[in-house]
């Protein structure tokens, strides 16, 4: 066989030791905080029936999704004169029948009504596991990357979405992170339209408010003319633009502005309460109403969450909202949930570019035995059984080589403590204990080890 | 969009909370091990380039690999007219350069070539994915399921033969699951071919060696035969087929049918080692020198381990051997391994058939507040904060429901204690504590529900 120059596929990534231990240090504190809020775990296969993903993420959404071909003849069952005069679309639907999950949410709608007899409900799931897309790889976009979702399934109450925000919280305290948790709701945003006579163009004018902060308020006005709104319908949204002040005062204007929308004023009462809950037990993190929070807004019914990193330029690294009928299109209609993701790549980023994360790594080897040749090794090996008895991560060069390549190769595997054992050392019942960070080295019995790493 | 009865791809499995928590249990116990032992995790993406994985597994793999069709216009580049005259193989290579990785292995040669300047050698990781294979789904056999696969690359020392063998004897102790440890080693497998006169066919004696346990010496004298393997080859095998005792007897014989034989002699000199090692720092498992295992036998040149459940009729749950030439295809020719990987899966199955799993599971809710309404809840909400800040895994029931359907929750979600805190309770500053599994009920004040939990 021909010598290959080995590769990857564009978009994805090898994790090496450095990098796994910094990222099981995230998924660890999230899934902790998971654990500690009553969350149990689940996993999905990585692979669903294309039948379960199409139609799902819109159009544009289809596309991206990495579909596997079946197996052995697949194209078997297909009149080959008339493959030429398909599209790839079409073709695609009749070589693969199965794809890559594009998202946890999808899949975890379809776990719900799969196994419905089985569950719980409220059913409180969490779900940490790769996904993928065949999107163009770019900086912090990659075609396999990972999500921590945790939702809340079969309960209508704003409890729910007052734990989410405190699981937020805990995250990125954790984290040493501080953030800006934006909080808006569905039902204010339709509530507005109602209220400008526009409600059938929620979507549109959502879009276009979402972009406030991005482009101004000439750019968004110029948005909704372009988008059919009315003159007057724009000049009563006039007020909206120009909302400040704390969340209560926000609540305040929403209150008056929504008067005559029965919608409009549920979504400042559920908003209001979430703050009561909050003013409870409160958070370390700012929270801030934020009505120009859209999100997938086709998606959500109530509460919209979005997380973000404060005062650094990167997008939100959380988020998520409530959903009264995920379950429908899989034969379960009417269950109500509510979920965050917590996007672990980007949180990644966020703590490298911050310097955040934490020095010291558990999972390294906290002592090496230098390897002077088998009759040190015969002697070394109770040892080494006896430290690894005590949960002590310990390990042994493997090889007689020269002193120098053992000494680099610990101090470039971040081994903290070297154990020299040569004649002398046999002859005392002692070892040479080395510190790799001092350099200082100092003659001690093999129970002093004990008590010093075990402590 | 029409409803859709969901379902998941033949093969493949979802996984439930109490799945989850008795697989993270086996996972937790193995990366345990693996890190006590000095070992690093990586991990490589769910997508290699095809040019990876082709070749790599025979004729039979290759046709096993799940291919992931192009994104695009994947026919844009074929001759549409030629389509219907190619195979679909030859189809398959032309609109598919991807593919799901087939196991651990393969990806880690990939990995060390394509990292070979920031690895610290020797290098000592480990890995636990998912691997995909398209093969029959049966009974056992899935076409998603995990390995958990430890390496250490770059050093020929047998210690590190010794370090795997403690490594699967401290793993299956934690499972209270009594394995016997198989040894063999190709050069011995080389000298007996030597030693009859069969020099070329070591591959078609050891395949029908191996099959002595399952069919019987004349069964495997037959294939011998069928295979062109001499009459007098066939009969110079005979005391070999007959080979008893103790590993001392078995090497003691070896060493002397062996003699003439460089490699085997060799071979034997390995397992000597090994078992002096071993004699240095015993194990609990029962370890047995067995010349019949051959495995992946084109595969591994020196040491050859296999791993079964003692009385219990299920294969091999742990396996793997020295390589000492993995990385060559990939252009780094002369870097000997060894590793063994652990079946997950399969071990599940065994400690379930064999009831081994413990009763206790951390990641449970250890108390659940009972919903009474609004007023209450805002009495709880700090306690329930000031619970988990103590690092109690804690939750309030949602919804305002009925009390029946708010201890069915908890009790079957296997909450052990639920808190009812009422009028009176709030009153008097004290809180009801149910024991589930007791069903007694007893006034309690905050701080001994802290006390008791955290103990």
């Amino acid at each position: 066989m021909a010598i290959q120059k080995p590769s990857i596929p564009k978009g994805t990534r090898d994790f090496s030791p450095a990098e796994m231990l910094r990222r099981n240090y995230i998924f660890d504190t999230i899934r902790n905080v998971f654990r500690k809020y009553g969350f149990l775990p689940i996993e999905t296969p990585a692979m669903e029936n294309l039948s379960t993903l199409m139609g799902k993420y819109g159009e544009e959404g289809d596309k991206l999704l990495f579909k596997i071909l079946n197996s052995g003849d697949f194209m078997g069952k297909l009149d080959k004169n008339e493959v030429p005069t398909m599209s790839p679309g079409a073709l695609a639907q009749k070589i693969a029948k199965r794809g890559l999950r594009y998202d946890l949410t999808v899949p975890f709608a379809r776990y719900v009504v799969q196994h419905r007899n089985e569950i719980n409900f409220p059913f409180k799931r969490y779900q940490i596991q790769p996904v993928w897309r065949a999107d163009n790889p770019q900086k912090g976009r990659y075609r396999e990357f990972f999500q921590c979702d945790v939702d809340m399934i079969g309960s209508t109450s704003l409890i729910n979405e007052f734990e989410l925000i405190k699981i937020i919280d805990e995250v990125f305290h954790s984290f040493s992170l501080p953030v800006i948790i934006k909080v808006n709701n569905r039902k204010v945003l339709a509530g507005i339209s109602e209220i400008i006579g526009e409600k059938e163009k929620i979507v549109e004018i959502t879009v276009a408010i979402d972009k406030l902060e991005k482009i101004g308020v000439e750019k968004v006005m110029e948005e909704l003319s372009s988008r059919g709104i009315s003159e007057k319908s724009i000049a009563l949204l006039q007020p909206v633009f120009e909302m400040k002040g704390s969340n209560e005062e926000k609540l305040l204007f929403l209150e008056n502005y929504l008067e005559g929308s029965d919608i409009g004023l549920k979504g400042v009462e559920e908003l209001r309460q979430l703050s009561a809950y909050l003013a409870s037990d409160p958070i370390a993190s700012e929270m801030e109403i934020d009505i120009t929070l859209a999100r997938g807004l086709n998606y959500y019914t109530g509460a919209i969450i979005e997380v973000k990193a404060k005062d650094m330029a990167i997008g939100s690294i959380c988020g998520g909202g409530r959903y009264d009928d995920l379950t429908g299109i899989f034969g379960l209609p009417d269950v109500s949930g509510v979920g965050i993701s917590f996007g672990a790549d980007r949180i990644y980023d966020v703590l490298l570019q911050s310097d955040s994360f934490p020095g010291a790594v558990k999972e390294h080897t906290q002592l090496m035995f230098v390897n002077f040749g088998e009759r040190e090794v015969n002697y070394i090996l109770p040892l080494l059984g006896k430290l690894r008895s005590e949960g002590v991560n310990a390990e042994l060069y493997p090889d007689q080589a020269k002193m120098k390549k053992q000494m680099v190769y610990a101090d470039s595997s971040h081994i903290p403590y070297v154990a020299l054992i040569g004649d002398q050392e046999i002859k005392d019942n002692k070892i040479t204990l080395k510190d790799m960070l001092s350099g200082e080295q100092k003659l001690v019995s093999f129970e002093e080890i004990i008590d010093q790493l075990k402590a």
